[in-house]
């Protein structure tokens, strides 16, 4: 149980009006207080109250900063410790000089995740509650932010809790027949088990096929637009940039060469793989030839495969055609506000099954298309009702899997009927997978780790 | 008088803990109820309060965001009106989202500068205090900051208020003498006023003898590091950043490439003229002319040329040093590392009164003199007393010279023994301009502009 006192600035660093230092732990108000002026003393105010004044620095008491300083008292905060809040006026220094002063008074800075470390070790929120704040953060579109809230609301803990609460409840039908057999036949506990391991299977199952659009909305698809020279791409990458609110962030941890650009898609966030990147593609099976051209595109979700239809089809084409194939591609007829020159015929018996849309990307014809089959793709073009419960963490779906392992293996055991203890192992072993999730007996190290995944000041 | 209801974020958006909307004038609190879920509707809570809850879509009724919303009552408030802080999750969308929503309900998105406009209009601050604000957001070192806070908190406007006072006094004497010249013999008036405006004079002048050293605090040194290729510009430039905090920042209303970056050398903001300028001015002799150069240079607040101390003085330095000797420049003899080849007799004999420093910017020796000669030359070398009052606002400076103008005028006149009601004329003049400054009988379209330059959310 950590019990010193920490702080961070919790709002992104830059010339704003407001930035917000968040100091959590139980020296918190009695800290903040020694640079605080104002018309009483922190230590005085009821929780959850609001007060103006100055921060001063203790040495000079010169004022450093006017402020609104929010006072909340342990246990109703977001970390269930005393927490204060300091509003400053944005910019580069105030905001660096409150937090300076403060860690000179004794305060730690907090570590990545810190705080949301802290709800969750003093139990105000879960393991998949945290995570989905910090999805809720990294959200690229409305709807992945939507499924990231739901999350940290708890709907997801929820769930797994009911299936542990179902699994627990077959172990204790098991333990009661172990230990005591004359209770009840061996027979009917087994049936019984068999029915509520199945539903719980199923369950899983059900959880399971949100995971690939839950991770999709989480991480976005991963796209590459390939073509020939001049036949658009940069084009419609920019159109549909442009008729979407883009947003375009630095992946953590490289340098800031490597940006990734997501466009808004009906709601799906495709992540366009950097223009540089894109470029490369030109001449794609060329330069790495056919097996490594594979293995580029195999790792992209999507693949767009722009042809001219002012043109004739080239080998070029052909060979792109052949690639794309074997990949997850829409295939896009650009440039029909031009004379027509290519055989669309034989373009479509070459395609195969991938779908074909024609657009003008400079009249801005075929867009609207081109979305509703990227739409179609990756969320079976239905709308999915706002009521289901996605799965969208990578971490999430391997526990899930696991989880569903274990109780396949015990249904199995209990078909076979094999002996009732091998039986408890394997609920047990779903039991605990299941628990992961939410961070039940999580091992110290992985909660470091996934903390620390989180930005400063959360 | 403005009365409707305004929002904005005012923290800077990006992948954060939290970020926080504000919402001000009538009808906030009823809005931000519409859309909040908590214990408690918010019209209900006293002033100064902070609840936990959600903000919801009112049309799904789903939760768009986690959040702790403020209530703050009038009038003790920035703006004087009802204000309420909604602090969301940081991110890209959440915190968009909802603002959406809020602008769905009818509020109006607030213009830049908007919120402090209205606690101007509204009487709380005046026009130096709000400008002071600004500073501070934009401040780039901490005695930049500390400057602008005690601008920000009214210390430069009760001066001038003072100042206004006895301005005022003398005018009322004026009239009571021309009104009731039976009262007071003419010559004593005249004597009294004279006394008071060499005063008022005093006082203008000493304001203005901060102006040079206040407006370098708000706007920086602008720099320019000039001298042969391969002499180390780059590296003392990277010495002193690296030693230093920098602060890069895009110019506001100019394209991403134009960037200034600021070095905070012994709280003496350098603004640095960025590094493709700095390239260029490799042969600024050369390339230019010399005419040409001057102009660039005399932009400049300080030059640093560097010379090599390993290496014989070339015709290109010598232009070099005439050019800068008509400047504000400091001479580095850099690479003392290295076996000396440069005549320093010579060097000394050429550039005359110019400081000369040398270093070797690759052994770290010789940084400590060169930021110690930047601080003799801009801060006159003595440590500022922290009560001093500084003017940094070229808004202000120009006021005061004017007011300091018309009360010269007024002394001139007494002594010359000019008609009263001139000398009330230029006093009344000097009464006027003085109240610009705070933002006195300002005209409407000036507000628009200085407000207009705030930032969003502010």
């Amino acid at each position: 149980m950590e019990t010193d006192t920490i702080a961070a600035i919790a709002t992104t660093v830059g010339e704003a009006g407001i930035a917000v230092i968040r100091i959590s732990g139980p020296e918190s108000i009695a800290v903040v207080d020694r640079l605080y002026q104002g018309k009483e003393p922190l230590g005085e105010l009821d929780t959850h109250t609001v007060r103006y004044g100055h921060m001063t620095d203790p040495a000079t008491k010169q004022s450093i900063d006017e402020v609104l300083v929010t006072v909340m008292r342990a246990p109703r905060t977001f970390t269930r410790e005393d927490v204060v809040e300091v509003s400053c006026h944005g910019g580069m220094i105030p905001v660096q000089k409150v937090l300076e002063t403060l860690l000179a008074t004794g305060v730690r800075l907090a570590e990545p995740g810190e705080f949301t470390k802290r709800a969750f070790m003093n139990g105000r929120i879960d393991l998949s509650q945290a995570e989905g704040v910090m999805d809720l953060i990294r959200s690229k579109t409305d709807r992945a932010a939507q499924v990231a809230i739901q999350q940290a609301d708890g709907r997801l803990s929820r769930l797994i809790q009911r299936l542990r609460q179902d699994i627990l409840e077959s172990l204790a039908h098991l333990a009661v027949n172990v230990d005591y057999p004359e209770y009840d036949a061996e027979q009917m506990t087994a049936e019984r088990m068999l029915t509520k391991s199945r539903e719980v299977e199923q369950a899983l199952q059900g959880l399971l096929t949100t995971a690939r659009q839950g991770k999709i909305l989480r991480e976005g698809i991963g796209t590459v637009i390939i073509g020939r020279p001049n036949v658009g791409k940069s084009s419609l990458l920019n159109a549909l940039a442009h008729e979407n609110r883009a947003i375009v962030t630095d992946i953590p941890g490289t340098t800031r060469d490597v940006i990734e650009e997501f466009v808004n898609v009906r709601g799906i966030p495709l992540r366009l793989v950097d223009t540089a990147g894109i470029r490369e593609t030109e001449d794609i099976v060329e330069k790495l030839g056919v097996e490594r051209s594979h293995q580029a595109l195999s790792r992209a979700d999507l693949v767009l495969l722009l042809l001219n239809h002012s043109e004739e089809l080239g080998d070029e084409d052909r060979k792109l055609v052949e690639l794309a194939r074997q990949h997850s591609t829409i295939v896009v007829v650009n440039k029909t506000d031009l004379a027509p020159r290519l055989d669309l015929e034989e373009v479509r018996s070459l395609i195969g099954d991938l779908p074909l849309i024609t657009t003008s990307v400079t009249e801005e014809k075929g867009l609207d298309a081109l979305e509703q089959a990227i739409a179609d793709r990756f969320l079976g073009g239905t709308i999915q009702s706002v009521d289901a419960t996605y799965v969208t963490n990578t971490r999430h779906i391997h526990l899930l899997k696991e989880a569903q392992q274990h109780v396949r293996d015990a249904i199995e055991g209990i078909e076979q009927e094999m002996p009732l203890d091998m039986i408890e192992i394997d609920l047990k072993n779903a039991w605990v997978s299941l628990g992961e999730i939410i961070g039940d007996a999580v091992a110290e190290d992985l909660i470091d780790q996934i903390f620390s995944q989180f930005c400063l000041g959360k």
